[in-house]
């Protein structure tokens, strides 16, 4: 029975922080799924004696080890022997692992170089997992610590041959615990601040209650997370975290997205109208669309748009008069950061965002625009960096600009105004155009 | 005298996979470059007892200390709690800190929260780092272990209050070995899979070679890691770091970029000819855009562009022809994602991004296309998720488009595929267009 769980990441490339490790958190996310508590990640470099140590010590704190990295076929990959050292064992081929490697290479009629063959070694007492996406099998041991026999599992660094491995192999052979109840729950909440959700939330966040009630706060959206761990069966957990939930709903109103991040929420809302977006540039410079068309489904809503970085694409590809900027209109013009030009780049977009296919004209329902200074240079006194002008256009003729003034380098301002702009369109799907934002300093509707 | 640091994250939401970690990664990286070694990383969850064991337990084998996370206002941030057990001492209120964080809402004309005054604790013998861009101090503490004094600094966990902080509070009080020097240089390879890079450096990779050079490929670019670590001062170690990359660059040739990544490389090499570029994004919907106005200065090359998604855009924001596509031209039509439609898109771009201003007209240089089945849907057996035709075409009249077949899920497509198109820009500005690029599969030159 196994109740925790701890994530060894394995590599050099990690610890000098050359690259960024998005395995544990994968990992820990599906451990969590299936009702294992994930109690500890560490990351060591490709060294014989810290991975030992860091293999041992996890086992003596946790039920399984789940190990990502370090199984390659170079000098620098150790997992192997650092696993048959762990578990006082010897390695040896596994004659399957040596055939799917030799065959891997003859299948793409390329000569296999001689160090890939260590890729086939095993401790004696552990067992190989087929890896259908390299050459680098995974691994699984046992290993015994105070009177406890800990599962170790070995997956390779890359995910794209780590995450298929998990599934298949690694989380059907996990045993959690039948009588334990894990379960989670997200609610986003946006237009507050942390600690202004913290506070109304109020003794809901106490640390002996269960479920238990903690909050995150990532570029505009506060997480508001629910966990329920305890005796019972998953209709009690799932009792337990509604009541919950209710209760958190029920004290912020309105400002409560549901359980899914902005960009998923707004493209199911959307979804669920018949509803579409198109978008219009400026400093984002495509963030905005991304964030939405990283979702399997955009194509249904997302009607496309303009990346407008300059005032003369400001002006060729959605029609903002250049009057509107000081090299045409005088000092007096209000520029490309202004109400003015965030609302005639929204009201430009819905009107070239019209698509004609075969005769027929489709309209954009909503478009957004975003118009700042992301930084590093641009800023004045008057409109300092992190200044940005988000605007909203509907096809029912409504629309809105707000101003929000951002904090942080070119990336936050930009993370943070594709998020400030998401929140702009949700608060016109949830009727909701009446809240400030989070962070918004002024409004212009029109 | 310092020369190891260990890095600790803390945060339910990192242990149970409900966010990614980037601190630790950023906090090693200048870390190392200051001339450390971050020997290891570990993550904990707002747990006292596990804060106080992972303190305790880094400072035992590293120099220095960094924590981030847990110094929020709410009950379950418990960094301060736990730094003071850890280093045996008691909390008590800072006047600073207090009057930074009533002065912070005053500024807001907000009112405090009575729950944030828990950040202005600090332990007795430890210090508070100012915070200018949030309400949370910093905290730095000693700890003795077992006759040795280790630096512990604890950091808030948005990047945006704690990179600053870094900089400004935690690096400038290190005091890294001056009698030693650690010096890393990076080599980007464009072109080549990282095996290939690797057999053909052979030697030059050897483990104990000092600079140690090692490989990590990520997206179709493979970084080459020279690392010098030794005595001597700073010029030795660029000397030996010469010779290294002099004896890299003339194995690989063509397919070294230079030590910047794509995005960076591109757009100096556009902005040192005074040309600009355009895209026209299908299946990566922004991302291709946003990689180039992530960085500083893309307003000098980079001219705009489209998202046209769907058919109807293809055809209405960049003339490609309806007959290209089934649903008008037949069964026959080559579709969305072919050569003839990348190239229609790409000349499609060229043409319409012309930007009118004042009178004048100004084309861009270069544009890209981008279009291709990133899935989870849309796939068949002729055009399997993952295929995607990329297009460059020039004001010199030169074209080509190339067809990649990319490997793994919806993310991974579109991010390999924002890179393969940066790599047909490199190939065009590198005169470069005759090499195969990684993944490439097919190729039309037009």
């Amino acid at each position: 029975m196994q109740h925790t769980a701890a994530v060894l990441a394995v590599g050099d490339e990690l610890t000098l922080g050359q690259s960024l490790d998005t395995n544990s958190r994968h990992l820990s996310a599906r451990l969590l799924d299936l009702g294992l508590t994930p109690i500890e990640h560490a990351t060591v470099p490709d060294d014989l004696d810290q991975l030992v140590g860091a293999m041992r010590r996890l086992a003596g704190i946790a039920d399984v080890v789940l190990i990502t990295g370090g199984l390659g076929p170079t000098a620098d990959d150790l997992t192997r022997r650092a696993l048959a050292e762990a578990t006082g064992d010897e390695l040896i081929e596994d004659a399957e692992a040596r055939a799917h490697i030799e065959g891997w290479y003859a299948g793409r009629a390329a000569k296999m170089p001689e160090s890939n063959l260590v890729q086939a070694l095993r401790p004696r007492r552990g067992r190989c997992l087929p890896n259908p996406h390299g050459t680098a099998p995974g691994l699984s041991a046992s290993l015994g610590v105070g009177g406890r026999t800990v599962a170790i599992f070995a997956l390779p660094g890359p995910p794209r041959e780590m995450r298929p491995m998990l599934e298949t192999h690694v989380l059907p052979a996990l045993q959690p615990d039948a009588s334990r109840t894990v379960r989670t729950r997200l609610l986003r909440v946006f237009g507050l601040g942390e600690s202004d959700v913290a506070q109304r939330l109020g003794e809901l966040m106490s640390r002996d209650r269960n479920p238990l009630v903690g909050t995150t706060a990532s570029l505009g959206v506060v997480t508001v997370r629910m966990r329920y761990d305890g005796a019972g069966d998953g209709q009690a957990a799932e009792r337990a975290l509604d009541a919950s939930e209710g209760a958190v709903r029920e004290i912020l109103g309105r400002h409560s997205i549901g359980p899914l991040d902005l960009p998923e929420a707004v493209l199911g809302a959307l979804g669920e109208r018949g509803e579409t977006l198109a978008v219009a540039e400026s400093c984002t410079g495509g963030m905005l669309a991304a964030s939405i068309t990283d979702l399997a489904g955009a194509s249904r809503v997302f009607a496309g748009g303009f990346f407008t970085y300059s005032n003369a694409a400001k002006h060729a590809h959605l029609g903002v008069a250049e009057s509107l900027f000081p090299e045409r209109g005088g000092s007096d013009a209000p520029g490309a950061v202004s109400a003015e030009c965030a609302l005639a780049m929204a009201r430009g977009c819905l009107e070239r965002g019209v698509l004609e296919w075969a005769g027929d004209r489709q309209r954009p329902t909503h478009t957004l625009s975003v118009t700042g200074i992301a930084g590093p240079d641009g800023g004045s006194s008057a409109k300092p960096v992190g200044t940005v002008w988000i605007a909203r256009a509907s096809s029912d003729g409504s629309a809105i600009a707000r101003r929000f003034v951002l904090k942080g380098d070119r990336g936050t301002v930009r993370a943070w105004s594709v998020r400030a702009a998401l929140s702009c369109l949700w608060a016109k799907l949830a009727d909701a155009d009446d809240l400030t934002l989070l962070r918004e300093e002024e409004r212009r509707e029109a």
